[in-house]
């Protein structure tokens, strides 16, 4: 096999694709049907997770800090493909954020690399008692974790995700399989091979973070049927359609990912100074996030003029601001605001305003339209700010902070697969405790049930 | 509406089924199809969730009480509704370890009453904080216990279910769904009936536990696809044909129920006459539980006898012994095993016999025809020990200890919905904390991202 182009040599055992000038590569996926790739992707899976399961944390460290250095040593061969892929998005007419989530620079590259080596530096979670007692017979029961086995994770054109979840995955002792949007396949594809590289190092088995080598659509749905009991759980990231087709299709246990509709409600009891900074830096901050805010509600009864600064602050910053009748009457720059932006994700530059009553006006607002991702209330009165946090249900609720905390490095997790909006097992950011489970062991000394 | 023939009296929010004497209840699904029933019962469960999320213990407490009491005063009505059900399943056909299952008697019943109280007497988990901690930014971060919302569970015919489950589910803040086994609906509706009336004691939602009122198997498919976004989580109880159709047609996180296919492996380091009462107990304190044992593994290296001693003893307690070559070999009266015994769960007084290779045979035999329930090992050596219950992976795992314990109130839970053998949010026994999910609260004082 010859050096690819971008300087970073695939990896035997790793499946390489027919690179974008038309070179052949060793593409099972060429020489069979993408079912027969898929399946053989499974079960090296499958065996890589019986190995990495009882992997030390030293070999698992030392495989992500090899990565890592990988990662800062192949940063222009990484940016190359990186440039590939952003030159066909460009060219597909991909909007500004999508290219910046798909953007990768020696900065971003860096980032990466330091996650790696903070995923390494976290304590492994595998093997330890999350909780241990002793019945009245003599009986003593561990709860242990372990890990979850094989994670599939679907993902959008987030190239660093491929270094993020495959680490992550990693540290909890599980076998990965990445499909990446197909828009960032050469970025990833760059990036894995690190990870790769880096497991060799540490002797452990490449198969354990995987790269589909397709980007045919048909490998995602063998995905979500399990690949023949391969895959435990699937981990999907993306927009509507991706979502809708796991709902349709999934067969296996899946982590929801649905959007980030969030919201941030200022109470009448708010401190308008603080109100600003945070409206301003929940949708402003990083507009392409899912923690950033969508929609802004605001108390009906709070002070005459709190509207209008709050508004006016988003326009000077840039955002286009779409509101109900009363936010229109506040500027009128505003917008007029239809029954679709209640519910729309925009990921841009872009918020819509409107008035509620009071804070069960809020929280009947996010009932309705929410995506129980992550909802912040500004108030400095406690009963209200407690009313809020009750009565909602949202992976993450926030009193007086930014929904842009929504992030598992702001908890303190490390790095993070995303936020899940589901309600079992992981909700919230997933970070390396949520991709395990746990057992229980039960020791005795002859017991017997009477 | 008249008093039923069994004289516990529907309620009038309760759905009635047609009886069978042919007299017509108040039947919406005599009226209408199962399709609307079933979406007036999803509605009503989500509606009733929202109420009992926020019920206080106190209430939810009363309302376990009252209905335990509400259990002993209907011991006769309830005892002649099982009489019923038990004439129809004796005249079927049904084998002896199914009619166990079925029987209700004063005794059995006081049971589920005293299951009742307890699960009253646990504390209430909704709202605890399960974790929380300060960032350096001064964000205080909890973990706090919610709900799951509205659970669906799908039952053979064993009447306590109908009990156990809709008080946890009630316990833990959520709705629930219960459809029992077609052939325990009479005994599950006259329990159901004291439920709903403890409900209503306490001022709660009588529709916070509703039976599906109909024994149509369309109304199973219904449940397995949310019933319209109804219910969060399904957990089924069943054998083989259940759990086929669920994961075919499943829409909606699944509690994995698999069966119970354990397994006791005796080592060469074992104590033989702890070995014999662990292996009489495991397989014949009651054969129809999940728990009971149903492959006996025995080290080829254990000492001579030992495999004949293992043997006798189960065939004087009256268990048929189905073994291999090595298993005929030590006692003429066991049985030859077929590959197929390896795989069945027998759920009666039968046992399959294997000689394996030490602990890794046991390991390999286990990692091939388990069900990941429940798996013990005999052994004095610690090291063997540690190696089976480090390189398994069962839900339980037990050292010099019955099978029989998989049980959440052996472990100290309570009562229990079942034993999970799927991987994710609840795993082994399926108890009040087990029905219940998180949320991150986050208070802050101005903090915005930078």
């Amino acid at each position: 096999m010859t050096a690819d182009r971008d300087g970073v040599r695939p990896l035997a055992t790793t499946f390489a694709v027919k690179s974008s000038n038309g070179r052949e590569g060793s593409d099972p996926v060429a020489q069979g049907s993408v079912g027969e790739a898929m399946q053989v992707l499974g079960a090296a899976a499958r065996e890589a997770a019986r190995g990495v399961a009882l992997a030390s944390a030293e070999a698992k460290d030392q495989a992500l800090e090899a990565a890592a250095a990988q990662l800062r040593r192949a940063t222009a061969a990484i940016v190359e493909a990186n440039k590939r892929d952003l030159a066909a998005a460009a060219e597909a007419g991909r909007p500004g954020s999508f290219l910046d989530r798909l953007m990768l620079d020696a900065g971003r590259i860096d980032g990466m690399a330091k996650g790696l080596e903070e995923i390494a530096a976290l304590p492994d979670p595998v093997g330890t008692a999350m909780a241990e007692w002793t019945r009245p017979n003599g009986l003593t029961i561990q709860r242990v974790r372990v890990p979850l086995g094989v994670v599939g994770i679907i993902y959008e054109s987030r190239p660093n995700v491929t270094a993020d979840a495959g680490a992550l995955c990693l540290k909890a002792g599980n076998a990965a399989i990445l499909r990446g949007g197909s828009e960032s396949h050469h970025s990833a594809r760059a990036i894995h091979t690190c990870l790769a590289r880096g497991l060799r190092g540490a002797g452990l088995p490449e198969t354990a973070i995987q790269l589909v080598p397709t980007t045919d659509r048909e490998a995602v749905g063998l995905m979500l049927k399990g690949l023949g009991g391969a895959i435990d759980v699937i981990v999907p990231r993306g927009g509507k359609s991706l979502v809708a087709r796991v709902q349709e299709e999934a067969r296996v246990p899946v982590f929801a990912h649905l959007e980030g509709l969030c919201h941030t409600y200022v109470d009448r009891s708010a401190d308008l100074e603080m109100a600003k900074r945070i409206v301003v830096n929940a949708k402003m901050r990083r507009t392409g996030v899912c923690g950033a805010t969508e929609t802004l509600l605001v108390d009906r009864a709070a002070p005459e003029g709190c509207l209008a600064v709050l508004v006016a602050a988003l326009i000077e910053a840039d955002c286009e601001v779409r509101g109900d009748g009363a936010a229109q009457d506040a500027d009128s720059r505003v917008k007029p605001a239809t029954e679709q932006d209640w519910s729309t994700e925009y990921l841009d530059a872009i918020i819509s305003v409107k008035v509620v009553d009071g804070v069960d006006g809020a929280i009947a607002h996010i009932q309705t339209y929410g995506s129980q991702h992550t909802d912040a209330i500004v108030a400095d009165d406690q009963a209200t700010a407690e009313r809020f946090l009750t009565r909602l249900d949202s992976a993450i609720l926030l009193h007086n902070a930014s929904t842009q905390f929504a992030d598992g490095g702001e908890f303190g997790m490390g790095a993070e697969i995303g936020i899940a909006t589901g309600r079992l097992h992981a909700r919230g950011p997933v970070g390396v405790e949520q991709l395990t489970t746990f057992k229980y062991v039960v020791r005795g000394t002859g017991q017997t049930r009477p």
